[in-house]
């Protein structure tokens, strides 16, 4: 049993992390923090079934206890703690659920998350865990940068195609949906119920924290352009959206053949039967992507369009994933 | 008074113009049509005052009671109606809700509507009713075909920047979402509460029928190009936001202040202070199209944002704002 | 123009007196009060057309500048408030949204509202704003207490038939949903969208501060007894069902005969037609209260169903009906 | 391995049939129909990840094919279906989810179901499959009647406590809401988003079928009386919460613990923490309920509140957690 343990347990993606290890046959949770509630013993949520113990999040104890650690922490804080442990016991397996380690320009970091980032070089060497991409990174991976929700989304049907140097290097623009749990348990006016039933509106275009990250990983497969990504909130707990328009000298059917082909063995991607859209309510819950890729003949656009559950295969789900990957276990292990 | 009749007053579009019109000082209702529920007397919707007489539609007496008549009806019937009721009485005043006079291409028609559109010298002749680009025809119109709902959010931005030649002529991209009644009250299983709530996906890329309205009125207003329209529905009852990725060679400043300029005398249209994002639920319920533009700067993209209650500015309230001009009524009489 | 203030303008109560505001031709908004944001001018919400001047509270401002003041605070604050404006200025009229004068038992507020009451000899002399109850009350009125949601939405339908004496002194029961905007802007972790949406839970069984209010309202017409209230939040931005149980001797005909009778003249009220529930999107965004009643021959109990806009009718649109009635305007000024 | 039919497998009921033998160790399925798409063969749900082949249902296969056959259909239809299927083969295991054999008097069938009840013999050998209730029975049936959701949600805390005698015999009212799966996919106007999004109403007070089904049960287990039941539907799309009024003479804790004692064995069960309520969130997706019972000292009254998911506990996670009890399996495989 892998001795695993979860920094951040009452988070969104920690309560998702808690429910998927209740069905994990492999790991065992042997270490679980939360700063407001250490100290207390019970399930936390009425729905799980197994008493967890908090406690304070101290470094000795936390690499003394697991061999594997998964971060559910504001970017801030998952800054230092990857370090200390990494520091502490080199051994121990990391997966850092916030973005603390997914860029490696310091620029970046104070631009789009607003802090100083010390410790470039333990970033250069973090593993983005996008599994269906980086597979074979991540089975000898000691930290796993576990990607963004909206990166994830956008990137899965987007990265075979670059490989297959299918994609024209210019004007991307991804415009992307997401379910409200993607704004966490942060306590703000705007977060209210009332403030976001029937409501919809765009935010941050071109200045969100994941567009250097999508932007890193499409270079890192062939395709250095800049990208505008464009998000919105939608008013619906959890799931997301995205459309990505881009250009192609391929016709239609060479790109979704190329996805299929990437994918075949990838069991939580499903391409859509041709003209099928994908639909956050198919994903709602799994840690499946759905996609497909239309073609708009009058203009010469292409859309890829892709569905998932942000707190799922947009965090936690990966997540496990990404352990699963590392030990060698069957991929889909506690996510089904 | 004008008199004032509706065809298809039970529709979610006829029932906006019945809430309406209870608080219209200028028109009384005098003729309202439901096939459904034709002979029957009531308020139809407990949320009204007023019992209307509802009868089954039949052009001779429509054309004899009314003085002004609303069409909120399928395309197809539309498409008869409007002929019939011109060439009975010339000088009917009519606004058409559906879209069977918007274009004048019959091909758009065959392709777009399904059906063989047989009066193209009236669609010709029929003025575009949205309201604040094209008041001055209004004014005069005997027959006015009234935009789309998605058409309406996209138009609103961007004709003032294409009428001051601010737009580049080249890839614009109008990603939008509207609520779900936008897809009226046909009976669909995709159209029940539980495949629609906690639910997003796109539809129609690039073959939706409001493409040729909008590249239509682009034309009309200096842009001969074509656009990739691409909606969504997103779960909420009444709304619409809509995106328009384009590039242009002038300031952010500059276009924000032709927008300012332009709509500066019309009350509905409200420009969002600096990087305020338009929200459905700041329009929801209301006339008012809320507008504003965005730049990114690393790509040199720039996103114009636009809210709509797609009902009212979308559909009815935009329709009684033509009515409105058209008799020289204050604009805002009945949709405050 | 009556003189008219706002203390609390941005709470969701004050943000529907802004609403009302812009189409009441007979008050002009001349102070505006907020804590957070005294000092700024502006619409405040972007759907609004006129700019307001938020002030700091200041009691000699509100007396002096004001003949009427509305305030949409929390009990603690409006406790002080009244009984100052009151001493200050006795002529000023006063509606008083929070529950701080609706109970006349000092036990009851320290029990209900965890303060200690000073001004009880107010209280008694505050008139219950149940406009189509107390008209004639209301109409000689300097202090209202506005009735709360709950109250109203149990009270319209019950109150005519106490005073007929149709209803068993024994056993009732009152089951009723509220949306969520009656949880107000307070910011916690279970006002957040992910914790109400798709959610339902009851809360405060028969210790709801709503209980002593119904209880006295009930007894100071004819019916003596005690209640149990018990309480659900829904997943819905605004509106209220109430169910009451009961037992009545006299025939399903006679109560309804009765409350069409008691409201023919009250425009607000809708007795639903026979068999028809009453539904909260047919009041919401009105201030309309529809009403009815339900038989089991069974089991021999009746039901009385009411819903309402709780920010409306249960708040904002009952206060304003009030002024309208107290300066013998028509009780629907504004609020159409 | 259990050779299982799923009779109506593209209902709600049947999807979620489908979504639980995905991961259900024991059991394959081997004959699944649907009228409207028989002799397709697909996954039907894109989130399923095995392929189905769908045949018209004919009885003679169906026999043939199954140790046990779910019956996810209308009461009509499973009304023949049963009896045929039992005829045929008497020691096939039937699962009827819907309420064809829930009823014994034919005068109930055919004032609350609608149609002439023709095998009222076969319905009084039916077991109730109340899972916690009736497990010895359930072990041994060889026809279960599936409760419907409301009387699952309303019976399971009140049956422990009336075998103890705790509640009195008099004037039990259930006011119950439910999320709208319930309703099916029937197609209907007022089944569609716009209808039912932002909105609550009760409907069929004390007429509602499972009015003599929560009876039947109650005086099975020692109360013999009649009950007002009084069902809601809330804007959500899976969920059910039933709050039940009821007198005892014993103390609050007499009946918690005797809840608590009653259901320490069942795994699905949850009594919640003193003075916590359950909620919906809590259950939905799971097959467990979350149940507790509040004491309003001041009227008497006890009430007793559950929590399940309408589709699962309530309909098809309790149509297989019958079928594991039936077989000795484990009672959770497949629901967790």
């Amino acid at each position: 049993m892998i001795k695993t343990g979860i920094v951040g347990a009452l988070s969104y993606t920690g309560r998702e992390l808690l429910k998927i290890f209740e069905k994990h046959s492999q790991a065992e949770l042997v270490y679980c923090t939360s700063e407001s509630s250490g100290g207390k013993t019970g399930t936390f949520f009425p729905f799980l079934r197994n008493n967890i113990h908090l406690q304070k999040y101290q470094t000795q104890n936390a690499a003394a206890s697991c061999d594997l650690i998964f971060l559910a922490l504001p970017p801030g804080a998952a800054h230092d703690y990857v370090y200390e442990l990494t520091t502490l016991k080199p051994e121990l397996k990391i997966i850092d659920l916030s973005g603390a380690y997914r860029l490696i320009s310091p620029e970046d970091f104070s631009f789009y998350y607003g802090f100083e980032h010390r410790h470039i070089s333990l970033a250069e060497k973090a593993v983005y865990g996008l599994c269906e991409i980086y597979r074979e990174k991540i089975r000898k991976a000691q930290l796993i940068t576990n990607p963004g929700c909206y990166p994830t989304a956008a990137l899965l049907p987007l990265v075979p195609l670059i490989r297959k140097n299918l994609v024209e290097p210019k004007d991307i623009i991804i415009d992307a949906k997401s379910g409200i749990s993607g704004k966490g348990k942060k306590l703000h006016e705007d977060s209210l119920f009332c403030e976001l039933n029937e409501n919809s509106c765009s935010y941050k275009t071109g200045t969100h924290q994941h567009t250097p990250e999508i932007e890193r990983i499409l270079a890192d497969n062939g395709l250095g352009i800049k990208v505008l990504f464009s998000p919105s909130v939608i008013p619906l707990s959890r799931g997301m959206l995205s459309n990505s328009y881009f250009r192609s000298r391929a016709p239609l059917e060479k790109l979704i053949e190329t996805l299929a082909s990437f994918y075949k063995n990838s069991p939580f991607i499903k391409i859509r039967e041709a003209g099928r859209y994908p639909a956050i309510l198919d994903v709602a819950g799994t840690n499946q992507a759905h996609i497909n890729i239309f073609e708009d003949e009058r203009t010469g656009f292409f859309l890829a369009v892709s569905a998932i559950d942000n707190l799922l295969k947009g965090a936690s789900g990966q997540a496990v994933q990404n352990m699963n990957i590392m030990y060698g276990i069957n991929e889909t292990e506690g996510l089904l």
